[in-house]
């Protein structure tokens, strides 16, 4: 019979233990949020830079405006008031691989990239990826062009605190080598800033995913509580359903019966 | 047609906005995890002090061992591992009335008794759920006896912090309160200094449960990294399976057949 | 130490059983997904009329147009393509209380109404919700007016089967109460002959929000292979994100900076 | 700006329609759950033969003992007894690429094999697998042996209706070509079983996992009735947790303080 173990967490009488630290006397007001979540997360304590620069990843998910992530905890608090966990768990299922997976793409790439070895990393991923007609992750966005302020930012705080290593210098040169190739300016984004910098933090790979469920948590808390004082889901509800149902009226679906 | 607004987030083309801060300019790099959640749940700046103790508070419902959140997320990522929201989300629903509702309970009972005004307000408190049958939330622990560690800790932040106001001091007086009437010592727990220091930062009735789901959101990636490498789901579900079959083989469930 | 015991299925090498039948022999192929379902939710073996009744309710539940429900499993596929359960969870958590839990809410009515015994329970019922200025649940519809065609068509059938006992009888007698002393016709909707049938037909107190789950289920399932083929979620984001940002711009939020 | 459009359902005052379908006339007491499902799914009415096989593999799928599912469904109620939907959701969220995702994996087996063409598509398929080092879906099972009861059965009703078409008869062929290469009896088991029907009655590619999630939710929402009754999640996580702690205090893991 297998053993059950975890390094995680427990707790005898007088302590509780988060990897190996007590909570009360130890972490507790010495300690921030995101200092314990990098030990939590990786078994090391961070140092003083990696610690800022973790903090600014998780900042950097918490919040960006009315996500479908945001519409789906608020059409789901709606309908079910009693229990704010249903809405923020149901906003947070939306973070897979398109929402929450592409930081994963960008550090999957990086990472194959730096075990491949070898001259003109950029170059080579960019071509590859080109030949393979796959998309190059964490380049190029919708609104913010021509740059990302939050990578700016992100890459900005890397530097300042000596974590502007291999990674982020090659997620940079990916970003300009991919426009190059394209002939379009395409800015490394937030995605692709936050997945360079979880290679640099030596984060768990499939973690990074992870770091935008722990932001969003808040951000999604945020909007259900808005919703409560100014709902605005009733209201998309209305608008979608009327529209679906006049096009139904005026061209009602054929089927086969 | 009713508006939708939201004044949490939003982008331009050089900007993202939280709240109506530059996320780049003013937020990253520059304030904690902790204290744009502060301001993302409630629309205000926190002191310094708020933000210390707020902090504690998050790091407080992080992790808290193999809990059923906990076993949860690791049984949801067995049968799918390709969903690390799936995982996640799943324990987190587990944050219902039981687990996550009582710092809820906790702020509840102390605003009703805070509106009631009088004198004595724990001795009120106490008595009137005891002639209703109500339990007291907020006391007693089954393994943190006689003192639950994680509270006094938050007390003596609190108090660091200018916090210990009129919660704190009903709280601290319910427990007593209510350790005399029973006749047996109930020390405040965990989640009874959560609730009153919820009053005293003056969080928005129901976000207790938010902070734990906050909190816990990095508590469960932290389970599931570990179950990749460490899996224990497997081992807890053969047990269980094995033992309800065998109670099954040896004395059938009868049904109405 | 307690033991770990079901009645609901096992399997041996040569059997699996559900209930205590076997389920490849007596059945698959015999069975209909409603007899099996009855069955497994009430350990009771379902009358042809029962078992008809039953699987009406669930087909009634099983789609109700573009809900927000439906709305939530499309937005999460958006985002999380890569994990239908996901998606269909996702929907599901909105049938809390207002959506899942008011045939539930019609059924303890009935019970109560049932349990206190006494002549005209549907006046006393009505009477007494409207000196507690408490709602009546199960009648009234928005869209279906002057009756839901579901609740019509759904006491034919119990009529059909012998199930339109005392808590038909009542729940129609309530509907014809309350249109009374509100001034206004009330018909009793789809949910009121749900939240009667579910007593009639003696299934536990709380399952019927464990129906609109199973029926939902099937929904959802179809909202999102629908989205596969024909989406529309992009569309209500870009939709709902564009007028959030447009109103923000135009009166930024102030916040306390 | 696109529409959004749906063929699924929508409401007028007098008619709540499904694919075109008046519900309440045409459809309830009329049809079946399984048969509106599979028209719901496809856009298809099906045939007698098509309904009945379709209903099976809803019923196959319906409970299957204390699966992990069950394990976590049961586990969110005690957190969150006030929530039924989050302990189903929860519950769901376990059905991926490894519970739900196996019948999924056989389906894409059969169709891509059916569009290869050629003669021998089993031994083709066997083949390349086990030189590509891919696993063979849906043969062989840890406790169904030397068959699993349900593919049997689920082979008998699709012959009976004339559904044992390609796809089932190479589905056959498959296990006992991978029985010859590996040299031990692997039965086609009951997730193989249910991909190659899925394939026979044309089910769009994808909603294998669907047929999972609509079958379980009807088996989860048993299990948290009889959690409610009879409970064992308590247990579980008492167990777990004391065997984690009692490893930890002998053994206290070190990380790297």
């Amino acid at each position: 019979m297998a053993e059950l173990r975890s390094d995680l967490g427990w707790s005898t009488p007088d302590q509780v233990l988060v990897r190996g630290r007590d909570l009360a006397a130890d972490v507790l007001g010495r300690r921030s949020f995101a200092w314990t979540t990098f030990l939590h997360l990786t078994g090391r304590e961070p140092t003083a830079g990696q610690e800022a620069v973790f903090d600014a990843l998780l900042v950097t998910l918490l919040e960006h405006g009315l996500t479908p992530s945001a519409m789906v905890a608020r059409l789901t608090h709606l309908g079910a008031p009693e229990a704010l966990q249903g809405a923020v768990a149901a906003g947070l299922l939306g973070l897979g691989d398109v929402f929450g997976g592409s930081a994963e793409a960008v550090s999957a790439m990086l990472r194959e990239a730096r075990a491949d070895g070898g001259d003109d990393p950029a170059d080579r991923v960019v071509a590859s990826r080109r030949a393979a007609r796959r998309p190059v992750p964490g380049i190029g966005h919708p609104v913010h062009d021509p740059v990302d302020p939050r990578a700016e930012r992100l890459w900005a705080l890397a530097a300042e605190h000596g974590l502007d290593g291999w990674y982020v210098q090659t997620m940079k040169q990916i970003g300009e080598a991919a426009s190059r190739a394209i002939g379009r300016h395409l800015p490394v984004n937030a995605t692709g800033a936050i997945g360079a910098l979880a290679c640099e933090l030596d984060l768990p790979a499939g973690s990074e995913r992870g770091l935008a469920l722990i932001g969003r948590a808040a951000g999604l808390v945020g909007h259900v509580l808005e919703e409560q004082t100014t709902p605005i889901a009733r209201e998309m509800w209305v608008r979608a359903e009327r529209e679906v149902t006049q096009h139904a009226l005026e061209e009602p679906p054929g089927g086969s019966a």
